[in-house]
């Protein structure tokens, strides 16, 4: 395996990859910054994403499952890679890269593959999962994991939620980040998109009528998930049919993190019975 | 009303109120710590729990909202109030006691009622949360507001678990701590219990055979989750039905309060559909 040796935490590559995590750039990288051997495992295994570059330590690359995850990702390079892809890195750098107090001998930078509606390729009947101002990376990466679980084929991230791909929202994935397509898409595209093709689009809402027990979620669906504070936006819920879930006891309501994985798993029951 | 004024941060009373929230002391005092008027109001009206000091800044009592919750709570206690329930302290002893950046001005010690599992009173068929190891705080809280928000008739926590009564598991009930009988109680004592009342025990696996949507929730049923990494221990596995959530997609699972929340939900269609 070639690789460059670093051993500066003020190198260029090294600050480059901190503002990724930072997510100071990364509208310009379209890239972001995952640690440990279990998600850079994952992540090779995706088609939704690419290894831009590796950060390991030396103990890491001398451990027998440090050589098996590095031989796993040279294999997942198609071409020949090209020489800073692997950067072996003194303890000190993992450090400063890691957020974790005790940093597993590897990181990467990852980049997105863009994604895009038209490009969604169904399973059977869509099934697509709207995030319409989630402001908590926590909340979203949850819901990201449930729909990824629950057998979802996009979740489609509307401007105002907050960055997927930030290190909070990436570990709440535990994974489902690279199971299943993220696509950051405009309101109206997304209007256009689901009446092309006939999927109706619901909305979790606490003042709904209806509960989720009374639609049919045997046809095509989208279900859109709001703002913790104010759920979804006006414009959305005009054009959407609002749901919500009973609520028997004296609960106020439930987390949209908890909305989702109900609504969500209720596609589920009523497609697979 | 009478109260008293502390304005020293080491004083004995607010050296106490620091140990119950950091909670060194309480097994002893069998009591917990909460601020901001919102929780301190949903306390106030609960059955299940007793407010033992309260403490304001003179900017909230002079307030119109902070004079009507003061109220509230003399007005909730029925005895007459001995002096020292109520304390006002300076805006240092409030940061001093608060966690959050901007404190609300008021906190407080309520003392938690000591209930009992032969003390709880079923709304209908008895529908019960058994919570078997749960460690992270989120979870057990999160845990605690669905099984609210579903109708449960009480949350039972076995030794093992994390203390629902810490700040980190408060916040994440949202106030349903307040709602809903809390029970503390050994593995034995509660298998008794269920035996005596005809209560089928449940519990989420992720080796389970049968998924949620096989089971018939109509009848009396206890359903326990387990600890995050290894799920609930072997001895209740044995005595319990054990039952999975499918994942249609690929992620390997669904965390402890997501999994709750779609288990406590099927109970909830079960019954009202």
């Amino acid at each position: 395996m070639r690789f460059i040796t670093i051993t500066s935490p003020v190198n260029a590559i090294i600050k480059e990859a901190l503002k990724i995590k930072q997510k100071y750039a990364r509208y310009r990288h379209e890239a972001f910054f995952i640690e440990g051997p279990h998600l850079i495992e994952m992540a090779v295994a995706s088609p939704h994403v690419e290894i831009k570059r590796v950060f390991f330590t030396e103990e890491f690359s001398n451990k027998k499952e440090g050589q098996r995850l590095l031989r796993l990702i040279i294999s997942s390079i198609k071409c020949q890679p090209p020489r800073d892809i692997f950067i072996r890195v003194s303890e000190q750098v993992l450090n400063k890269l890691s957020d974790t107090e005790t940093p597993q001998g590897i990181a990467a930078v990852m980049s997105c593959k863009i994604a895009r509606l038209d490009g969604i390729s169904f399973k059977e009947v869509p099934f697509l999962v709207v995030c319409d101002g989630i402001q908590d990376p926590g909340n979203l990466g949850t819901i990201i994991r449930v729909s990824d679980a629950a057998g979802a084929d996009a979740v489609i991230i509307l401007p105002n939620t907050c960055d997927a791909f930030m290190p909070k929202a990436i570990r709440a994935t535990a994974g489902s980040l690279f199971n299943i397509p993220i696509i950051y898409s405009g309101l109206e595209t997304l209007f256009d998109f689901i009446e092309s093709k006939n999927i109706s689009l619901y909305a979790a809402d606490v003042h709904a009528q209806m509960s989720i027990y009374e639609f049919d979620f045997k046809l095509p669906v989208a279900i859109a998930f709001g703002n913790e504070a104010h759920g979804v936006s006006e414009v959305l819920l005009k054009r959407a049919k609002g749901l919500k879930i009973p609520i028997l006891g004296k609960a106020e309501s439930l987390n949209v993190a908890m909305a989702a994985s109900v609504c969500l798993y209720e596609v589920v029951r009523q497609r697979i019975y």
